[in-house]
């Protein structure tokens, strides 16, 4: 099944995906439908309402505020490669707050020059939590996840590598598209190799596959679980692929204009705008 | 002024500190009468409401949810020399996510053995957000700011430092005292200094002034503006100062049945007991 939280005249609404309709729930957004309880699926599943055409529907960030947002480094074979670093053996954790969210065809907002023009992109595989995950083995976990999204991990690199922490560069405002949609893991599974790509401009720059993650989802979130109870509408970025901007030569950032495309097999397709 | 959040009956409610007493506020809590408007301290300090005794009422976090809890490492100047680090040009900050709040008086809750024991303090000037802070100088940003108050930035070391990324260790679950009062500026000011202390078990481990910190909280403020909007009810944890355990020899840490108070000349103090 497909979610997804959709803008409407009196607010955000989330919606059932069905072909090329949207079904109005009775949820301010997918979050809300998430916390709702154990059965959301069933609910959001059966529930009736207004349909609106997929098609030019305006959507808004799939979980617009989570409590949280963990995201994962260097957690791909070949971008640790290509950025000369050891895989962890640990998953590196960082934030990301709610406020850096953007719908998936928003407008990407670009700082301000003066304040950072290092604007680079990380496609990503997306886990929201459909319910508590609290010390959990990864089996348990993967029982929590509601189910999966796309989510480009826009990175102001200058603010990110400044200090030794990231979360700087990582959740400047109105920067990372989320969605379109969760698709449920009856509908897809990652660790059976999902192809990736982002493009920009039109011009490939990252792709690999679900199947390249080093550390899955599912120990990914059963290792934050020993740390906090991850709770419904949490969303967790697990980490991104070669291809980002920075490490080319030379590198190459997202400027007024550039169009930024990210795709994942069976979630979709996300296109955003680069914006001053 | 000051304020406080405190659990009854009914859940949280704002209040106001006069004397010995807390006249309860028809708010939620702090956050809730900080987003009330620009004029929350004139409303704040008019209210009436029932009254009750300050001693044994059960204080929460200060500010139970704030949207975003950014820390800064690396910010005292006796702190960096006892870890070796040179003190950044840029404050060094990282996220914490409001789980891991608990009240000032509550108990410190320590992970499972089998998970962490290398559970250590840190004494630091909490800076509470009043009004939305954004692209600010540090002067403006002082004029966003509610007031201060005092947070034990508990850190489990194993988790924070195995990886490059603190996050794991600093976003324990229940871990991080907050409280027990919103003291508004025009009662105290850290730039002209104010004696900090942490003792655990009584024995002296931290002891400086706010005037230590290399980077001001305006500063601190002023840069994280230019990243995201800083809103009503987000914390500032602003660093700690030398003492920590970790880098102690031996190590020293906390376990089942330490106590450990917190205080900062003009905020009060908080008492936390640590227990598995």
């Amino acid at each position: 099944m497909r979610f997804t939280t959709v803008r409407t005249a009196v607010g955000t609404k989330a919606a059932r995906v069905e072909g090329e309709e949207l079904v109005l729930l009775p949820y301010a957004d997918v979050s809300e439908l998430l916390a709702s309880g154990e059965d959301w699926q069933a609910r959001g599943g059966a529930a009736d309402g207004e349909r609106v055409p997929l098609e030019g529907a305006e959507l808004a960030p799939l979980v617009p505020r989570p409590e949280k947002i963990f995201c994962v480094g260097l957690n791909y074979r070949d971008h640790a490669a290509e950025a000369n670093l050891e895989l962890p053996e640990y998953p590196t954790v960082f934030a990301k707050f709610a406020r850096a969210l953007i719908g998936p065809e928003d407008e990407l907002v670009l700082p301000d020059p003066s304040i950072s023009t290092w604007v680079d992109w990380e496609l990503e595989l997306g886990v929201v939590v459909g319910s508590p995950i609290r010390h959990a083995s990864p089996e348990e976990a993967l029982a929590g996840v509601a189910g999966y999204t796309i989510v480009d991990d826009i990175s102001m690199r200058d603010w990110q590598l400044r200090t030794s922490q990231w979360l700087a560069g990582k959740t400047f405002e109105a920067s990372t598209p989320v969605g379109p949609f969760l698709v449920t893991p009856d509908e897809v599974d990652p660790t059976a190799g999902m192809a990736m790509k982002l493009t920009v401009n039109g011009e490939t720059m990252q792709e690999s596959s679900t199947d390249q993650l080093a550390i899955g989802a599912a120990e990914v979130l059963s290792y934050i679980s020993k740390i906090v109870t991850l709770v419904p509408g949490d969303l967790i970025a697990t980490g991104t692929m070669a291809g980002v901007g920075h490490v080319r030569t030379p590198p190459v950032y997202l400027t007024d204009g550039d169009l930024v495309e990210c795709s994942i097999e069976g979630l979709g397709s996300q296109t955003t705008r680069a914006r001053l």
